[in-house]
């Protein structure tokens, strides 16, 4: 048996951390900590520093890190989430056989809150799935999830904002989705994650303001806003600079019409 | 000058608290807790509780209990909330001046997260703004905002649920808006918050699960999930027994097409 703790841990600053996840960090004999490239080494950076805090000297968690599988870049999207989605599956399971042998407390440290434009969620339901059964390695999974403050949260703090205008809905979406619908019909508030840069270009300029955050809670962090059309230019920009200069970025915006 | 902290504190499981906010509570000089009227007295118990236990004995931080005003039921909506805000404004500023006459660091207990479906952030806008700047009390205010687990995150968590299906976007509403625009056409998954009941019967029941959850966070959280058509009867009748019961009643829910 299995007992997984999905915990959220915010997005960058080591402080947005919750007691329950504090606790959960404690509780775990095992912590899979994800290695996603040398470029994206300031997020494993993060977990460590986390780790290193919070375990308390009594403690019996042990910490291991694994190289997370790349994902296809081909143009099967959804496709190619699945199959990578069935890797990570094999390498936890693997990771799971080697250290917990007979079963016991795994967790796993959440950019934002699991709940949330998250695969692990997805990558746990396939351990209990027929695949793993029929390869002899029956993991019995109990899974809980510790929220976690996410980058919009985040984002809204940083710009002292509501995510919502008064008594109105919030649209939360995708790049990809917001440059293949354009704005959409039931909400005067888009807030749009997973975005490889500039989907906003997509969308009519006026009468939108926009306010834009990368590597929020972070050192780092860079915040722009204003009407789109006068910071649109700027963020793109920005933004290419700063990936440039860090190796890779995460950004997420508000766009509002005002 | 007054430095003011809105402080999100989760929805009722005092482990939801960050670190972050555990920070802000012991910097605070004057924490401000609001009393909803004996009903709702589970809502200023769970602050009380976080100021007992997050308090370190060397902070200086003065509590201060007041009565929040009530709002208007009259059906101008929108305006009944400004009112509301107008005086709710105005006690802060009270408060602020009898208790912090020199300046300095005020903080409020937020439940839930400051920036999604709380006022307190166009509150705060107020008290910068003509009207007491008039009366002679020139309040020159920097806002901080410290994001906490909002109930959305709480009931994913407690369903072990994502919030938004993969890639796909996700409405956060009202129920008021729900019964006035019915389903929305861009979004698979709707987020309800604010719901005084029911508004899932303004919709066609067929294709829709629901994932429902009340108290979320608190020793009495409550959970229902199913499809829409088998379980909504069974929601509003716990629901109304619940209020029956406690006086009070918070709930939220996600549905998606299914």
């Amino acid at each position: 048996m299995i007992h997984l703790s999905l915990i959220g841990i915010g997005t960058g600053n080591p402080e947005h951390v919750t007691l329950a996840a504090v606790r959960a960090l404690n509780q775990a004999e095992l912590l899979l900590l994800p290695r996603k490239g040398e470029a994206k080494s300031d997020l494993i950076d993060l977990r460590r520093l986390l780790c290193r805090d919070l375990l308390e000297a009594s403690s019996r968690t042990r910490v291991v890190e694994f190289d997370l599988p790349c994902r296809d870049a081909r143009a099967d999207y959804l496709g190619a989430v699945d199959d990578w989605h069935d890797a990570i599956a094999e390498v936890w399971v693997d990771l799971m056989a080697t250290h917990l042998p007979e079963g016991g407390r795994v967790g796993m440290l959440i950019w934002g809150d699991p709940s949330l434009y998250d695969s692990s969620l997805r990558i746990a339901e396939r351990l209990g799935g027929e695949r793993f059964r029929e390869g002899g390695l029956q993991v019995e999974l109990k899974v809980e999830i510790v929220p976690g403050i996410t980058s919009l949260q985040a984002l809204t703090a940083a710009h002292r904002i509501p995510l919502n205008a008064l008594a109105e809905p919030v649209l939360i979406t995708t790049g990809r989705r917001l440059r293949e619908r354009g704005w959409p019909s039931d909400a005067e508030s888009v807030a749009v994650m997973l975005d490889s840069g500039g989907a906003f270009q997509a969308l009519p300029q006026e009468g939108l303001t926009i306010w834009w955050g990368a590597y929020l809670g972070m050192d780092k962090q860079c915040l722009i806003d204003g009407p789109l059309v006068d910071v649109a230019a700027t963020i793109l920009e920005r933004r290419a600079a700063l990936r440039e200069r860090h190796g890779w970025i995460m950004d997420v915006y508000l766009l509002r019409r005002v």
